[in-house]
């Protein structure tokens, strides 16, 4: 039915960070509430950060828009501009290809949640603005990181034999 | 910038449903939020409803997937499997296509507000279910209301010489 449970939605972790860039985001957790509805538009994900962690590393996309509202305590938006306290209920919108780079982290000592709608596209673009990468992503679901000219991710940004 | 004040996006009334047929939603106001902050792929409408208003006919979509956080106060969901209540962080989907009427109404004495969100599409077709009545959007912007064999609504419907 549509109204979902939400205490029936596995809480996910993990990253496909490639190596010690995904340490930032170690504490973030999301629900996929929009598939457990049947969505395929947009993706509508519960997105749960552990004190001191990170939503992503800051960013932009090319081609989706995505739109933020907060739900529990109080996360810490990061862009271009510096950072903006957000408590529950405030929103954020970031339109497709707008170079503002953001994310959000908990600066607090409790558990903060978010809702992030984000377009589905079957392709996307999105740079990263405090590390030299970017992602393209294929198919919708296959996810290439790389610098941003294209070439291969080095050891000295991600800990890893490339 | 990307985080949105709320209190300078203008909360608007009025309805598209013709003659009597809009009185239902009378005490609906909406907030563009999503195109406030510059988007164009999916609406995101912070809805408020006075204390006995609908925030639509009861109605299911045929392009657009739709998803709904109820923010503030406690709504009421009706679908084709009864009456659901409905209280801040709640969230329901409702995936295009699926031929359950929705809408949601103010039962209690104080406003309501819930975020919702919906694809943009150029087109779109949406039927109502308590009433004949169908919807055909064209050009992203105009809405034709007929009944559902295509023929005018009457006046017994709208209350409105046609």
């Amino acid at each position: 039915m549509p109204k979902l449970d939400l205490s029936k939605i596995e809480a996910r972790g993990g990253s496909g960070y490639p190596g010690k860039l995904a340490d930032p985001v170690a504490g973030r957790t999301g629900q996929r509430l929009g598939d457990a509805g049947g969505l395929t538009q947009f993706g509508a994900n519960l997105i749960h950060l552990e004190p001191g962690s990170a939503s992503s590393l800051r960013h932009y996309h090319m081609e989706q828009d995505e739109f933020v509202i907060v739900t529990a305590g109080v996360c810490t938006l990061v862009d271009d501009d510096g950072e903006h306290e957000m408590r529950p209920g405030d929103c954020a919108a970031f339109p497709a290809g707008d170079a503002n780079g953001h994310h959000f982290i908990n600066k607090t000592n409790t558990v903060v949640s978010f809702l992030v709608i984000g377009t589905r596209t079957a392709t996307e673009t999105g740079y990263y603005s405090d590390v030299d990468m970017m992602v393209k992503v294929t198919n919708n679901k296959e996810f290439e990181f790389t610098r941003k000219d294209g070439s291969p991710l080095t050891k000295d940004q991600t800990g890893e034999d490339t």
